[in-house]
């Protein structure tokens, strides 16, 4: 089993990613820890209350940040053209979940106390901005050395980004945090727009998996068709699944090509939030990429059976 | 004809370029600008008069930059390793080349005065870091519309650098310059490392030219062999003929793919040096890459078919 924490910015494809972990048989979910991005703290973890009710979950959820990791970065507005007002596509959520009580923990809290219940074994799936996670290492460095794995949605290596032309939104959303995450010496694998934009979930085939995976399944396919017409600028008739593609890795890293290499970001800058990798074995001049971790990038993916996984693990 | 001033550092491959301009019967050669960048101002420049003499050149050579278009940067080292200490494979070179007089104006002036005297007609070809070009436009914005194209080969766009995993050499050298030259309002093509790694020319093909061009191919065979030696980490038995192919552009443009959209430089931090692209007619949220001029950038190449071209060109 893999035991696994969510931090996440639910966030429509966040939410198919939760009932993805919720749902695989493999997976046992340990908690899901909430952070701003798609929207602010306040939502995204509301959010993850609400979905945490209506698909059934038990793990608990944690409340996280709400400001950068350098907390002198200037704040952005949230992307409403892409997620909604209320971070699920504008259906209707209520103001507050109150038969869902939060963990009394911050998210970064719960990360060290739960990775340190279960030394070596926990896989964190990150699919939001890496705040939770730098400050979690900021506060108690020695984690690095007893979780699994991190996988992270996010950064655009030989691509281009979503947000600006360098740089994907959950990296763009906190540089510094994301730096922090990826040269820490813990084992990073990390899923961009390099592999996500070739994972494209359509109407059809969403509608077809509510059909068949009760309540739970319906729910994403209504928040899920906003963002189906957001996506139609890049994708004919269907939704790209970035988060659920981590997920995906977690059970399934077969299907996906990983380029080894230390990762940094760049903080400020024109190219503020871009992920770049030096592949290992390359010579290069001394940088700011040497004597790092050695992180893992996906450079190709297996598409379709990626979203053949996750089609046949929310609706089995 | 194409009426070209060819701004560099020689340098190796330099050199071959030089004597690809100064054969190819399409292109009558009006200057030789130096910059420093393979070795300090004074060596290139002396190197340039050094190559005049030998190729039977006619243009004149005016003396270039010697500091970044920030003169705050701190110097670099020069790439000895590459070029070897003297810019020319540490073959003998005489240390002045007196019967070989300069221009008597800088760089940045002989490049605006002869722009001037040809409007909208010349062609630089640029294959050392932007700091006479920047000087030139920062003296004479006007200019800019009097150009008929630059075609630098500089960058790493979808691919990484070869001074540090972000930035190519031309470009880290001088990333303001690069910056201020590729957003002027002016046509620039770029072509970078991701086609000139694909040029190959062997030793042996370097050799049989030898054979049949003359002199001034026996001299540029005789400094390629350290350069050569260099190039065995990453092509086998032969050089990367980088500069040559921005003058292969000029008259063969054919053979390259371009895409299209505005280009910044990093300036400063891990990345500084690295270009990157908008591409044109993909949306992305605001950033610094807006309302900029939509330069091209060399994607794809007929590497073969170029290498051929340039072979063609030095030993007709």
């Amino acid at each position: 089993m893999h035991k696994v924490i969510f931090d996440t910015d639910p966030g429509i494809d966040d939410a198919m990613a939760l009932l993805f972990l919720e749902r695989h048989p493999d997976i046992e979910l340990l908690g899901i820890t909430s952070v701003f991005g798609n929207a602010s703290a306040d939502t995204t973890t509301r959010n993850a209350q609400f979905l945490k009710r209506e698909f059934g979950i038990k793990a608990p959820v944690a409340r996280g940040a709400d400001v950068t990791f350098d907390p002198g970065r200037p704040m952005a507005s949230w992307p409403t053209f892409v997620h909604g007002v209320n971070g699920l596509g504008d259906i209707d959520v209520p103001e507050t979940i109150e038969d869902v009580p939060l963990d009394p923990r911050p998210a970064f809290q719960f990360i060290i106390d739960t990775v340190r219940e279960h030394p070596g074994e926990v896989e964190i799936v990150a699919v939001g901005r890496m705040t939770n996670l730098a400050m979690a290492l900021a506060r108690d460095p020695e984690i690095a050395g007893l979780v699994k794995q991190v996988v992270v949605m996010g950064g655009a290596f030989d691509t281009n980004g979503n947000v600006t032309p360098a740089a994907e939104a959950n990296i763009h959303g906190d540089p510094e945090a994301a730096d922090v995450v990826f040269t820490a010496p813990w084992k990073v694998v990390i899923i961009g727009l390099d592999v996500t934009l070739q994972t494209v979930m359509t109407r059809t085939m969403m509608k077809d998996l509510a059909l068949r995976g009760g309540p739970a399944v319906e729910l994403l396919a209504r928040i899920s068709d906003p963002y189906i017409d957001f996506y139609s600028q890049q994708v004919e008739e269907g939704m790209v699944v970035h988060d659920s593609c981590a997920c995906a890795y977690v059970v399934a890293p077969e299907l996906f090509g990983l380029r080894s290499g230390s990762v940094r970001v760049v903080c400020g800058g024109v190219a503020d939030g871009l992920t770049l990798q030096k592949p290992a074995g390359r010579a290069f001049g001394p940088s700011p990429w040497d004597d790092k971790t050695e992180q893992k990038v996906a450079m190709t993916i297996e598409a379709e059976k990626v979203v053949d996984l996750i089609a046949a693990t929310l609706a089995p």
